[in-house]
């Protein structure tokens, strides 16, 4: 597990100066819990930023990490080490305490993000350019594997739409072979792989409900998502919500919707649709549609208060100014603001007291008190997209 | 909120030097990732523990922390500060990057448990002797609020079932006035009190579910729960499985199931029955009633695995020791085993790859893979009782 020689030419290519807090509040401390860090992509300039959510403030700027448009990031268990999936292929290891690149690989071309296993040992990234997926030693980040995604019709694919699950297995869908496709590693680095074909017409993504039991892979050929249950004694494909675009116009997309965003409220999940003004509501108990909320544009994240009562939505360009807040349990818009000028994304607090936003063409990240509704601070950061706490840690399926 | 005065007396009364690692694996060191960290209960010799889950290592024994016979524990955010609550009333602040007591006060005479509040700033603690609850500051432990819990019947009373809710709320049960109390300290340290009366005869503990949405109080006094749903525009206390018992005869309790141990799977509630060899099964959509699980003896902790599919169930003296798991999705018990004399607790990893499972008669924490069902490793602990990672410090309701 500790294959140095896999790393000769693309380790450590940007060990970053420690930069100092651009708030001036809080700089880099190695003795300090990590409980309460972030990291926010900064994706014009393929730097991210160290936050503190306790204090509200930068802790450092790390540079080097390549593009970072469309980045994501996952948290090893200790929550002291970042990993960032660049749109370059690049995968970085940060580590958050002494505010520095641990190391850095360039695994692929192109590159749609990554995933984590239960026992924090693997890091997967999924590519496009190869197609497939990719294993790494977590520590080292050594390659343990490379799983090409070649589909029953014999092309190689995209692969989109990963998630981990429960014993070192990974879900993941093949843009252009139809198909979803499970990883099994828990028996070493060949996996045991299970193919589901004919899921429906090109996957775009997809995402895992929080207990790892329902995958939905969105559809780009179709209206409708493929749906697993996961627990199911002899897993299956079928299809829920198919047509909800039937017999209406359907928008043109500037944005397609992310599943990364869904929503879960008790058994409700709070879909954004594709080419409307809408969220979709689904009975996970049924995987039957129950109701659809107009909104104030296409939705792109639906985010859930960690308590699951409101999901946090923004919106595409150009309505991409504005924030709605569903009451899911009225089924009701309760609260609509403007923060500013292209709203990327949104990350709760772990226990939702507060919500931290990205605020792109304004350069800052706007913070909220999620009762009162009221601004509570502002920090400064270049043009941010992704915010990330490290209590996805300790998450299933992120 | 740094009232040091107020300590006097009674802080640091036990800053005790850094034990070293009891299984030599990984010292006390200052710089490290907070999130793969616990802390387990040594009940007879008032020490605690601090664990690594990463590397399955003792890092450090923590001395002078009283009698922790039915101790618990929460986390502060950054997941570096562990707040125990010790039977005593002592309420003890363990740096666990130090390996040391940050702080310590006698609060009560009598203590039976505490919370955090949702933004990690307010300590609660639960007392029998005086009754009600106080408040601490989670930094200096200064006390900022007392508050009695006289009943409607003007009796002081033992305060049991203490969670936290979001919004710097808290709900606890009143045993003696078979009340139900929400203290809103969102305004500061004076609590606007929201009363229950009548919920039921004798509530000697209870539970919310991790969306904070369903308190449920177990009634001593009769058979049943007595149940809030929080969020209902008018909150009001109904009853839940009235009379499970009905028809059939109780058995001699030797110990009474916790509520801190419910899980929670999908919208199934999995409630250790009282006086039965039976776990109950509730609908959490409905609040009804759903079914009976035939156990080895009388439950004391059901423990949900992260994903909901599985409940792993300890069991009371003289049958503890015997761990059972069930299967909530096919409702069978699906494993039976025996770790060893007296298995006091169980707690899943963050993402639930393995489980710590505390046998006190064996002086042992044996640590299983969840999925092979094997045995990975002991640590030698002192009587061990309760074990708490750090993930708690990121879930409500806890």
């Amino acid at each position: 597990m500790n294959r140095r020689s896999f790393l000769t030419a693309s380790v450590a290519a940007g060990l970053a100066t420690p930069a100092l807090a651009a708030d001036g509040a809080a700089p880099c401390a190695p003795t300090r819990g990590t409980g309460d860090l972030g990291l926010i992509i900064e994706r014009a300039t393929g730097s991210v930023l160290i936050v503190d959510t306790t204090t509200r403030a930068v802790v450092s700027r790390i540079d080097g990490l390549g593009d970072l448009s469309h980045a994501t990031a996952v948290f090893g268990p200790s929550e002291r080490y970042a990993y960032v999936f660049g749109r370059d292929g690049g995968l970085t290891k940060v580590d958050m305490l002494a505010c520095r690149i641990d190391r850095r690989v360039i695994q692929a071309g192109n590159s749609i993000g990554g995933a984590i296993s239960d026992d924090g040992a693997l890091i997967v990234a999924s590519n496009y350019t190869p197609g497939g997926i990719k294993v790494f030693d977590a520590n080292s980040l050594a390659e343990l594997a490379s799983v090409p995604a070649i589909g029953a019709n014999g092309k190689s694919s995209k692969t989109v739409g990963l998630v981990d699950l429960p014993g070192r297995r990974f879900a993941y869908a093949l843009y252009d072979a139809d198909e979803i496709w499970i990883a099994d590693f828990s028996a070493g680095a060949t996996p045991a792989l299970t193919k589901f074909t004919d899921v429906g017409r090109l996957p775009y993504d997809a995402n895992v409900t929080s207990d790892a039991r329902h995958y939905l892979a969105g559809l780009f050929g179709e209206d409708g998502f493929a749906h697993i249950d996961l627990w199911a004694a002899a897993p299956k494909v079928d299809r829920v919500s198919s047509g909800y675009n039937a017999g209406r116009a359907k928008l043109p997309i500037y944005k397609m919707p992310h599943l990364e965003g869904w929503a879960e409220s008790n058994s409700t999940l709070v879909v954004p649709a594709a080419g409307q003004h809408e969220a979709l509501l689904i009975d996970l108990e049924t995987m039957k549609e129950q109701g659809r909320i107009a909104l104030h544009s296409q939705p792109v994240f639906c985010v859930a208060r960690p308590d699951g009562r409101e999901v946090w939505i923004n919106f595409a360009h150009p309505d991409n100014d504005t924030v709605q807040v569903l009451d899911v349990f009225t089924r009701k818009i309760v609260h609509t603001f403007r923060p500013g000028p292209a709203v990327l994304h949104l990350e709760f607090t772990p226990r939702g007291h507060e919500v931290w936003i990205s605020v792109r063409d304004a350069d800052r990240i706007d913070i909220y008190d999620v009762r009162s509704r009221e601004k509570k601070a502002e920090l400064k950061a270049v043009k941010p997209s992704g915010i990330f706490f490290t209590s996805r840690a300790h998450r299933l399926g992120v």
